[in-house]
């Protein structure tokens, strides 16, 4: 190799997704993204930054709306300006990360880049890294390197991978090949799935070398491969806003998975480095309850500054962006999200449904909270 | 007698009471008849007075906290300078129905006074009327009369009246002598009170000559009543306010009923005239969804203009008082209270334990959203 591993390695953020399920805290104008969901301090954007700093120091490149410049840039205030990607309009996981790995790769060719979302919550930081130091290493072999998140529950809302055989590759030792990448399963297949021990969670996180990345978009997506490709090559230049006007609108909307992912898995191309830390897409207000304890004393999670809650005989969470009082009265396992021009109102069991609520609040013209 | 029976008659509004259990639609600042409850577009006090002008004109007396005086007058515009009786602090219905009767008594010793609280609903409107009547009837006889509702459910949270033997009035055929007055039951002791077709709720109405008013009021409470009768006779002179201020906080915190029905029953001097009205004290938001029918398609009873409420597989009761989106899910019987300052999260079965939330809030001094 021409450079040291690590000097290779690049960090992209793509921060898109509204995080519908977890509405109106997150909103098309504030999306998951820019919440902190674990009463942590930070976003989970600054966080998921933070998380990569230890090993990509300031190479870490973040693709988001246009319309969220402002809020990212306040949020990771050290963010050159070369490291923000901004999306005229949303065109999917594919479109994102190609384009990072596209830009990425024509300012150095030997590129690893590693991509996280800006949504995640993952800890302990020390058990992530480790396992992103072997992605590091298996993605320098000539891998795509997903991180596998060895399942807790039979969880029937993420996509699977199936473990393969183990890789023999320095610094890697628990590298493996993946077999397969299976969608969502139904609860009996996810509990067959959690007692074989082979399938782990797709976290979405990809550690590959840029020009891999490149290869298998060019074969399975030409057509994004080269609009991508046309942007990448104009984007250092003065002529980028001219291109980027022209080329993005057209893009095809592809989920980086069936651009990349399963087809070059299909070819043997990806490995697998499975990953013991917690994580955790806070998709929903059930999420929100698991990721923060409630108090022993009244058996509700609580998240925001200055929250005023009076409980009795409640349990359950209660998110408030607004300073008003809440009193919640004999009322189990509820959830309450107070912000100033929303209000929602459900339970734990019912947090998956608010994606319809949004949808039909949209159908109704009720644009002004979403 | 000197006077046609109905030209003595004054209707007398006692409006008093924050409405604790209706907290935060009700507040010390906005209390519970400020507000229309029933969906009528009228609040309460409005809707009182305009079921006594047709027997009354505009011979009504208003008794309020000095601090509700603008509100009040917004209400009821008509309201006469001389009709408006204020108090500086709040001392029970014995002061306030007391003063009344003996401001009115200054003015006029034949009037026959009608008391009826600025806060419940009632209806149908000629069926109350014709009950007011035959109580005028009755009072005009000598009588203090009440007017007890006809029980539909055992209830425990209203006192009863138990009926004693019909008198024979004219023009009052259905009027009873009053046995006792009794407390608010056990579910036991209700059901039997309702079965027997003896007792009739305690709605605190009340009929009276306003000298038999203060006759019974010196003999059981002379202290309250030399100090009202000191400030009636000061009350339409220059020296009112004087004398208010020296007086009233000396006064003794009482219940009318303590002060003067209950001894009165003892004396033989009440009567009662049954009503067959539909009446409600809406004592909590369980009242609410009575009084309120729910739609027939989505099982909530929404109460507040311009409500933004998206249901899915929800059931209660949902008062508005802010423009916000409110969105339930998968909720059933549940009461949201909406407020731009406080929320209330709680269901039905637990509507009465509301007030014990807003005394924690006074403990806790959150008097802010009191």
């Amino acid at each position: 190799m021409a450079q040291n591993t690590f000097d290779r390695f690049y960090g992209v953020i793509p921060a898109g997704g509204v995080g519908t399920r977890l509405w109106p805290l997150s909103r098309a104008a504030a999306p998951k993204f820019l919440h902190d969901l674990t009463g942590s301090g930070s976003t989970l954007i600054r966080s998921t930054y933070d998380r990569l700093t230890p090993l990509a120091g300031e190479r870490i490149m973040v693709v988001t709306g246009e319309v969220h410049r402002q809020a990212v840039c306040e949020q990771l205030p050290e963010l050159d300006e070369q490291d923000l990607v901004l999306e005229s309009e949303p065109k999917d996981s594919g479109a994102a990360i190609g384009l990072a790995a596209a830009i990425l790769h024509r300012r150095d060719p030997e590129t690893i880049m590693g991509s996280f979302a800006a949504d995640q919550v993952v800890g302990p930081l020390d058990v992530f890294l480790e396992a992103v130091r072997e992605a590091v290493h298996t993605a320098a072999t000539g891998k795509i390197v997903t991180i596998g998140i060895r399942p807790t529950v039979p969880s029937t809302g993420f996509g699977y991978i199936r473990a393969g055989e183990r890789l023999s590759i320095d610094d890697a030792p628990s590298a493996t090949a993946v077999a397969e990448f299976v969608e969502k399963p139904s609860e009996d297949v996810a509990r067959k799935y959690l007692a074989s021990g082979d399938y782990l969670w797709n976290a979405g996180m990809f550690v590959a070398p840029t020009a891999l990345m490149l290869k298998h978009l060019e074969l399975n997506q030409p057509e994004l491969y080269r609009g991508l490709d046309e942007i990448a090559a104009a984007w250092d230049t003065p002529q980028r806003d001219e291109v980027v006007a022209r080329v993005w609108p057209t893009l095809p909307k592809i989920a980086i998975d069936y651009a990349v992912a399963e087809p070059a898995a299909d070819a043997g191309d990806v490995a697998m480095v499975p990953g013991v830390f917690t994580w955790d897409d806070v998709g929903d207000f059930a999420a929100i309850g698991r990721l923060n304890p409630a108090s022993e004393n009244n058996h509700l999670t609580v998240l925001g500054d200055g929250a005023r809650v009076y409980s009795d005989q409640a349990s359950g969470v209660v998110v408030s962006d607004s300073k008003r009082v809440i009193a919640l009265i004999g009322i189990d396992d509820v959830v309450v999200v107070d912000t100033p021009d929303a209000l929602l109102v459900t339970t734990e069991d019912h947090a998956q449904q608010v994606k319809q609520a949004v949808e039909t609040l949209k159908a109704s013209g009720e644009v002004d909270v979403l």
